[in-house]
C-alpha cells in the first residue's frame, strides 16, 4: 500500500490518476461480431455462445419451465433477503417520480415537461463465478416503475447451458419480460440490432468485462444508448480518529475483492488511523476466499494523509469517487461539500455493502471520475423528458414579434415567416 | 416531394429511414487535432484558427472591452426580444428544479437523492452566416439555474477576428463566465483537454457541423460527456382537415431552411390537406432568401397519407421526430399517445419557431430517432443526481442479515464481512 503524507496540491492529479486500459484491438473484434450478427442473427449468436461459453444451445430464450425450476432451487432465506432488498429499492426509486411540470410563461403560452418511459430496454448481467442477481434488482425495479414496456435480460449460460437460479428468480420477481441465454459481445450485438429471438432495444444497462464494456460503447454508434461509460469499481473512505479501523478495513477490502483493478483509497486527517487500518487490512485479508484478488488490488491502493478537512474535500472532489464513505466527527462538513461522488455512505454503521444490496439506493454508479458529470442509475435513467407547448392566438400576439426579430437576426426568414403568417391571419380576423 | 398513400406497415421502417453520413475520414482528422492540442495548447488552437477561420489571433479569450463594444452594437429591439425569451426560458427551466428525495426505507435506514451541478461546462456555438445566439439562451440559462460554476463558451471568429454582437450580448446577459474565439474541432479539443486559455470542462453542449459533431462524439472517449448525439434537424407535422395549409407549409419550410439534409415529414389523414400543403410550399418557397436550401430539403421530404389516427400515431412513434406539430380535430389523442418525440407543438397557433426562440421550452433536442431514449436538454442536463445514505445500528440490525445472505450468494465474502463485523460489534455491546 502506498502511503502519502500531505501531498502538494500540484501532485494531486498524478496521485489520483486511474490506470487506463488499451482498447484498440478489442474494438476490431467487437465490430466483426456486430457485422456478423446484423446479417446472421440467432445463428451467429449461437455460434459465439459455443465458442466463448463452451455450450451449444437449441434455444436462446429461457423457457417458462426453466424459470420455474430455477425458482424452486433458490433457498427461502435468499428469497426473503431478495424480497427485503426489493421493497427498499422500490420505495426509494418510486419516491423519485416527478409530476408533469406546467408553466404558463406568458398568458396564452403554456409549456409543459412530461417524462415518458423508454419503451424497450436491455439489461446485461455477467455470468461467471459471481452471479450478480443484485444488479437485476437495481435495473429491473426502476424500469418497471418507469413503465418500460419491454425489459430484456441477457446473461451468459454455464457449460450445461443453464443460468444461475438466483438470476432466474430475481428476473422473474422484478418483471423482466424476456430472458436470453447469451453473453459477451454477441449479447450486446443482439440487443443493438435485434435477431429472430433477441429484441432490439433503445438503451442497454448493466456491467460487464472489458469486451462487454467496449461493445456497449461502440453500440452507441448504432443508435442505442447506454447507462454510462464503465470502469473498474472504486471506493474512497474519509476517516478521522472517530472511525473504527476494523470497519474501515472491511470496507476497503469489500471493494478490493471485486477485481485486481479495483481502486481503493483512504484519506485521513489522522496518521494513527492510517497505521491502524493498514494493520487491520493485513489481518482481515488472510481469511478471505478471494484474498489473491483483494491483496492485488490493495497493493495498488493509496492511504493519503492530509492535515485539514478543507484539503481532504478538495482532493476528494478532484477524484470524484464512485463510492464515498465518511467516518468523521465532522460528517456534515463532507456531506455538504461533496460535489463529485456517485453514492455517499455516512457514519460507522453504513457500509458500502448496504447500498450494494439492500438499503434502497442504486448500485450502478459512475466510475473513473465520471461522477463529475454523470448520475448513477436512477428512475430517470429509464425515462426521457419530453416538452409540449400550446399557444393561443392571444399568446402568439404576446411573443410573436420577439420571435420574428430573433429569427431575422439569425438569418432564418422561414422561421420568421411561420410566425408572420399567423400574426397576419390573427390581425385580419380582428 | 414524395407522396406515399397508406403504406403497408412492413414498409414503414424503410419509408422513415434517415440518410446516414460516412464519418471514417473525419475521425482521423479529429484525432490528429486532439493529439496536437494535448501537446501544444493555445499555440495549436491559434494555428488551426488561422487555417480554418482565416484569421490570426493574438488573444483567444474575448476581452471585457470587446464584450462591451458588442453589447452597444445590438439594437434595442433585439435586446428586448432576447430579454423576453430569457424570461420565459428561465421560468420554464426554474420550474424543473426538484427537491431532495428522502426515504427511510426501513427504520434507521435513511436514503436520499440530491442533485448537484456539474461544476464546469462548455458551450459550443457555431459561427458562419447564422449567428445562433438563441442557443446560448437555451444552454447558459439552465446552466446558471443549475449552479454550474464555470460556463465556457467557444465560437469561431470571423475573418476580422470578431464575434457577432448578438452572441456577445446574449452570453453576457445569460451568465457565461468565459468566451473564447475558437471554433470547429480545435474548440472541442480545447474544452476536452484544456489549454493555457481554454478551461477543461466536464460536459460539452451545443450544435455544430459534421466536424464538431464527430469531435464531440470522440471527446467522450477522453472522459468528457456531451449533451446528446447529433443529427440533422427534423420536423414531423400531423395534420387533418382542421389544419390551415399555409401555416403547415410555413412550418415545414422553416425546418427545411436549416439545411439540405433537414428531415421534413407531413403525415395526414386527409388527402386534400396533402395537396393543399404541397401547393402552399411551392408558393411560399419562392420568396425565401434561403430558398435553394429549403427547396433541396423539401425535395427529400415526405407527405404520407394514412387512413386512421391509430396508424398515424404508430408510424410517428416509430419515427420519433425531434419536433412534432399536431394540428388535428383530435389533438388530445396524439398528445396522450405520443411516446417518442423531442418537443411537441399543439394547434394551429403553435409554430415550431416559438419553441426555437421564445416560448420557454428548450430547442436542443434529440434528432435521428434519439427521442426514443434521450431527453432534450433540460435543467437536469446540467446536474447529476447523487445518492446518500445513513444507517443507524438499529437500521443495520434490520437489513444486515439480508445483505450477508445476498453477498454470500454472489460469492463476495468481503462484502458480507463488512456487515458481519459491524453486526458482531453491535450485538456484543448489547
Amino acid at each position: 500500500m502506498k502511503k502519502i503524507y500531505n501531498p502538494e496540491k500540484t501532485s494531486w492529479k498524478s496521485i489520483l490518476e486511474r490506470p487506463t486500459a488499451c482498447i484498440d484491438d478489442i474494438e476490431e473484434t467487437v465490430l466483426k461480431i456486430f457485422d456478423e450478427v446484423i446479417d446472421g442473427g440467432d445463428e451467429i449468436i449461437k455460434k459465439y455462445t459455443t465458442q466463448f461459453d463452451g455450450v451449444s444451445l437449441d434455444e436462446i430464450k429461457v423457457s417458462i419451465q426453466e424459470i420455474e425450476e430455477g425458482i424452486m432451487e433458490v433457498s427461502d432465506d435468499l428469497k426473503k433477503s431478495i424480497q427485503l432488498a426489493k421493497e427498499n429499492i422500490e420505495a426509494f426509486h418510486k419516491a423519485q417520480q416527478t409530476d408533469t411540470v406546467v408553466v404558463e410563461t406568458k398568458e396564452g403560452v403554456t409549456c409543459w415537461q412530461q417524462k415518458k418511459p423508454i419503451q424497450k430496454i436491455g439489461l446485461y448481467i455477467p455470468g461467471g463465478t459471481a452471479p450478480l442477481f443484485s444488479t437485476i434488482l437495481m435495473l429491473a425495479i426502476p424500469a418497471v416503475i418507469a413503465g418500460c414496456k419491454e425489459i430484456v435480460l441477457c446473461t451468459p449460460p454455464d457449460k450445461e447451458g443453464k443460468l444461475n437460479p438466483a438470476i432466474l428468480y430475481t428476473a422473474s420477481l422484478c418483471g423482466v419480460t424476456k430472458i436470453c441465454k447469451v453473453g459477451g459481445i454477441q449479447a450486446i450485438a443482439g440487443m443493438t440490432f435485434g435477431t429472430e429471438t433477441i429484441p432490439q432495444v433503445y438503451k442497454i444497462f448493466g456491467p460487464g468485462n472489458q469486451y462487454v464494456t467496449i461493445a456497449k460503447q461502440l453500440a452507441t454508434k448504432f443508435g442505442v444508448a447506454i447507462d454510462m461509460p464503465a470502469g473498474p469499481s472504486e471506493l474512497l473512505v474519509m476517516a478521522d480518529d472517530t472511525a473504527i479501523p476494523s470497519f474501515v478495513a472491511s470496507d476497503l477490502l469489500s471493494q478490493a475483492e471485486h477485481g485486481v483493478d479495483s481502486q481503493v483509497i483512504l484519506v485521513s486527517t489522522s496518521k494513527e488511523i492510517i497505521e491502524k487500518v493498514e494493520r487491520e487490512i493485513e489481518i482481515q485479508c488472510t481469511v478471505l476466499p478471494r484474498k489473491e484478488i483483494a491483496a492485488a488490488a490493495i497493493r495498488n491502493s493509496k492511504l493519503i494523509y492530509v492535515d485539514s478537512d478543507e484539503k481532504a474535500i478538495a482532493l476528494i472532489n478532484m477524484y470524484g469517487p464512485e463510492h464515498f464513505i465518511i467516518c468523521t466527527a465532522n460528517d456534515s462538513f463532507y456531506v455538504e461539500n461533496i460535489v463529485n461522488a456517485g453514492s455517499v455512505f455516512i457514519g460507522n454503521y453504513t457500509p458500502e455493502s448496504a447500498g450494494d444490496y439492500a438499503s434502497g439506493t442504486n448500485h450502478t454508479l459512475p466510475t473513473n471520475g465520471y461522477a463529475k458529470q454523470y448520475s448513477g442509475v436512477n428512475l430517470d435513467s429509464f425515462m426521457k423528458a419530453m416538452t409540449f407547448q400550446k399557444i393561443t392566438k392571444e399568446g402568439l400576439l404576446r411573443i410573436g414579434e420577439a420571435i420574428e426579430i430573433m429569427a431575422a437576426a439569425e438569418g432564418l426568414e422561414a422561421h420568421k415567416n411561420a410566425v408572420s403568417l399567423r400574426l397576419q391571419s390573427i390581425k385580419s380576423e380582428a
